[in-house]
């Protein structure tokens, strides 16, 4: 055995000789995101040797000079004897932080209400399908002395009409005593089932019907966010967000479905979704509100089909393998104690229904936001988080399909790339000297930069000459901001390391650019493949909402540009925010939504990109700024022709 | 702090001094049976001081031979410094040992098959609640790629007309793998709940439609009955029995119920009865059947109202104090994992309904297995196990009420009683000179005596003129039988110690004839007052039915000999062994019979003795050999005249 120590983390542990370092990082608890998970692609598990004997496979991530200063990949590097290393604070870390947002950004405002107008204007009621009512029950006597429980069902039996009142074994025990300690004065917290039925989930001594919560969470693959709802008067009390702890085994589904199914990797992901995510956003909130988490009875959850697996540990491997089964797309019947979810052990989980392997609830959700479904126009419906999904149609029908985007539009796959929280560059301006302006979220030092970011960029890149169609770097520019590897890979810096007292230069590489390229491309085919599914073309479309993780800050103009999305009139595109955890929302608040939702998720057609063969043209054709036919994208000709 | 080590077990634990020796034996994890818990009153926690310094207050129940060889109570003895002690093994632990019984004993086979015949002569159905089916699902191809629980819901709803499927998480967790190992060949377990719906319980590769087996349990105050059943067939697979363990907390229910409100007391005595007895005599079963307890999918218990509340963990006190209220009579859904019950986790427990406080499921099960509800005779029910209960009624109507008996006729409160297992001298009778011939459960050295013993030894000392009609033991008889201690108190020697080779003689003492005298006297003032509140007398009963752990060979003749019961023709009276064990195989055989077993419990009018001012006069009258007034007792009354 080997003793290994982790700074600035202080934390010590024993290992073998001749383990890999980037376990031994994971084993001492330490967080690390490592997209590649571990194949030494993406970078991002630096650390430096202070002492000790480490062997490390060289790499083009790690430069001549860092490599003299002791840093290496942890995931290339075999521990030989007793070692301390040092983990760079990066923005891997901060972004796992947490954030309780605030609720003053004026767009954040209108989504909210925007989505419940749509709600009520369609006829929906706001009614939760979680009640409270107060009862005074009469006290046993010598002639009245039926058994506690008989007494309780025969009160709400006359008080409240149900005639079939259950509960569980954990309700069960607490009746004798508490009935006795609150005077027989009690709160039921109840979920009715129609037909005169009942299930008691709680109950509390006094009049405690004000104080009814619930909680909506979005799981995405990148980023999980979570609101906590007063459900008696359907105000939203504490937002917060953080990155998906899970991030550590893989950046995208596929990557974590692959880890699942090594020795416990399945068990890891499910503590990490909900024990270092999850639960850390709920008990930050509780503390944030002054909110008892026995209080909070509601728990509405949507992720793709993936999160949505492995947030209840069900094996997914079959997702990734052809045919692509997942293996539910609506959940049964589980309780906040099975999970060991922090809220109120009683509490009825309800996760959003997926549509198939790839479409999953969290779509469902979002088009429930949306409103689409009750739409007269064609909405294209694109929710740009890890990997992209694309719903198109109206109250009449509704279509959908998955494209292999990545995880770049939060920041995956990207060396400088994070997601869109405080730190992230989310707008870039280049002048004439390829000299860029950014602003960053939360004004505070630059840290990494985000989906609307690279998209900004990329755009401003390419209309200041920077980069060429193919998005490769024109060399000979007269610029300090432009340097070229010794393997030839071209790389445009952002922010000097210097200006911002960071550890390195904020860039984006070649490599960097093609990777979102491909993510950009694998949208806009999609899209045109939907459409084409359905005999249309982008004139059929007339409103495009934009969903998702990819920042609040997203110029769509841009977007258009680089030839993500079509180009139709700018005015019809909208950016929708995080739709699925509104979708949470609106089914926490009515009973109405979440009928409607599972409606969306029943209705919907999904079409398998992976099997058609008009798909990989169209991907391989739009694998250019912004397209291989220019033409599809007349106003950007127009702006090109303009700059050259 | 001061060590402590217990022989033979060979345990060390470490505790303070001044602690109680009972609680350190009993920290030390080693069973002793105390039914007085720990008031010096039932001498059962004798142990042996080896060496080191315990002190001792004296008691009548060690000699003062025992005193000078290092006998004391335990419960009597406080711990002074570093000590070893020797534990011996008594009829407790070989009482609490487990037994799997034997099926070729007539009796038992005949009482159950007339429960049988009688469930099936009243219309009733044999048809079990929980189903298993064989399924061959289509496998999934791109075309057909629903997910795996909607293929089987689809299958399902196809082949057996279940549009409803349901299935908690732990199922839903098995069917990725499990349908792909099966080639989509699996059995599924389920429970229909009538209108299309269904739930899975359970899911297996192949055919295994043949492979379903169900266990009933009686839970007793004093003993602890199970059987395995074969619910494909309805063949008894395998019957054991064992003492409760919760017997170190109390011998009855309130000395339980007492313990239960201290400190762990609740957690304590629910670990006492499933880890410590269900679950081993489960394993024993499965073990000698070779059955995996997964595949045992359904389970009814029975038991007193006490019993029932302490199985599932509930708080128990307001049983026991005025106006003496249970927490419930029916209790909710359960699920196997919830109690840690060792079948498969998602098996349901059934727990069969309570009437009151005093009168258990355990009643309402005897009565539906007696088939007095089906009766137009008269029937009178006793269960004689720990306390006594009562039915009377048939098919019109059924009254019921509980007399505080105690434990007597299982043993308790007994010097040298014990439960009806191997080694307990079951049958008693003595001749002209005063010596007796015994019959020895098992035919094995005798142990102690348990209650069929009790009601032979008492009656035959009556009618040899060894006791008096107040239970006196006659003083000068011309017998080395009896021995009258230094505070006078009577002693009957059944077996010299010398004889057997035991520790002490098994006899019984004046103290115990008290005891088993007012246990009598509580059943036979209960059927009184119980007739009495219906304006009826003993002519108005056609038949008697005794069930109980008394034992199997109960004489009868003695049992209204001594004035237990009424002085009726005997042929009128039957013992039909332990009626709640059998209403549970019932129960677990037809789901007619729960539908039965629910209406009997709800249908039966309590009676409580406690308020009723008759019945202490009733009872007191009944203290005697075997009643104040003899002329209640005609044949006896004949008999006494004729052997004076």
């Amino acid at each position: 055995m080997v003793k290994m120590k982790f700074n600035p983390y202080n934390k010590e542990i024993e290992v073998s000789q001749g383990d890999n370092l980037l376990e031994a990082v994971r084993k001492a608890g330490i967080f690390m995101d490592t997209p590649c998970n571990g194949s030494g692609a993406c970078g991002k598990c630096k650390v430096k040797v202070i002492s000790g004997n480490v062997i490390s496979t060289n790499s083009r991530h790690i430069t001549d000079e860092q490599k003299k200063s002791g840093y290496v990949l942890a995931c290339q590097s075999i521990i030989e004897g007793n070692a301390v290393i040092e983990i760079p604070e990066t923005e891997s870390s901060s972004m796992h932080g947490m954030k309780i947002e605030d609720f003053s950004s004026r767009r954040e405002k209108d989504i909210f209400q925007r989505s419940k107008e749509q709600i009520l204007k369609s006829g929906m009621k706001f009614d939760t399908y979680v009640k409270k009512e107060y009862l005074e029950l009469d006290p046993p006597t010598l002639d009245d002395n039926i058994s506690d429980f008989e007494r309780l069902k025969r009160h709400i039996k006359k008080q409240l009409n149900y005639n079939n009142v259950f509960c569980r074994l954990p309700i069960l025990r607490k009746i004798p005593k508490l009935l006795r300690e609150a005077n027989f004065k009690i709160t039921i917290t109840h979920i009715p089932r129609g037909k005169g039925k009942t299930t008691i989930i709680n109950i509390e001594k006094g009049d405690k019907t004000k104080e009814l919560y619930g909680v909506a969470v979005d799981i995405g693959t990148t980023s999980v966010a979570a609101c906590l709802v007063d459900l008696y008067n359907g105000e939203l009390i504490a937002k917060a967000s953080s990155g998906n702890a899970q991030i550590k085994y893989g950046a995208d589904v596929i990557n974590r479905i692959m880890y699942s199914t090594k020795g416990n990797g399945l068990e890891e992901l499910n503590h990490a979704v909900i024990q270092e995510t999850i639960n850390p956003l709920l008990n930050k909130m509780y503390m944030d509100s002054n909110i008892n988490k026995d209080q909070v009875v509601s728990f509405i959850v949507a992720g793709n089909t993936t999160m949505s697996h492995l947030f209840l540990g069900i094996y997914s491997n079959f997702i990734r393998m052809e045919p692509f089964i997942p293996a539910f797309v609506k959940a049964p019947f589980i309780k906040a104690s099975e999970l060991n979810i922090e809220v109120n052990p009683e509490t009825f989980i309800y996760l959003a229904p997926s549509v198939a392997s790839y479409v999953g609830g969290d779509i469902s959700s979002g088009v429930l936001s949306s409103g689409m479904w009750n739409s007269e126009e064609n909405i294209l419906f694109i929710d740009l988080g890890t990997n992209g999904e694309i719903v198109f149609g109206n109250s009449e029908y509704l279509m959908t399909c998955a494209c292999s985007a990545g995880p770049a539009f939060e920041g995956g796959e990207i060396s400088c790339g994070m997601r869109a929280s405080a730190g992230a560059i989310e707008k870039v301006r280049i002048d004439g000297n390829h000299e860029p302006t950014i602003s960053v979220i939360g004004q505070e030092q630059p840290l990494g930069i985000c989906g609307s970011g690279i998209i900004d960029l990329i755009c401003e890149m390419m209309f200041t000459g920077i980069i060429d169609r193919r998005g490769k770097i024109i060399k000979d520019l007269n610029t300090n901001r432009i340097r070229f590897d010794e393997h030839g890979i071209g790389e445009y810096i952002l922010s000097f390391k210097e200006q911002y007292d960071l550890d390195r230069d904020i860039s984006i590489t070649e490599v960097d650019i093609d990777n979102f390229i491909r993510a950009k491309a694998a949208i806009y085919s999609g899209i045109t493949t939907l459409l084409n599914n359905l005999a249309m073309d982008f004139t059929a479309i007339d409103k495009i909402y934009i969903a998702g993780g990819i920042g609040n800050s997203l110029d769509i103009g841009n977007a258009v540009k680089i030839g993500m999305l079509p180009d139709i009139e700018q005015s019809k595109i909208h950016y929708i925010g995080n739709s699925s955890l509104m979708g949470c929302y609106l089914t926490l608040m009515s009973e109405d939504a979440r009928h409607k939702l599972e409606e969306i998720a029943n209705s919907m057609t999904y079409v398998e990109l992976s099997v058609e063969s008009q798909y990989m043209d169209e991907f391989v054709s739009a694998c250019f700024l912004p397209h291989t036919d220019i033409d599809k994208f007349p106003t950007v000709k127009e702006c090109l022709n303009k700059s050259v």
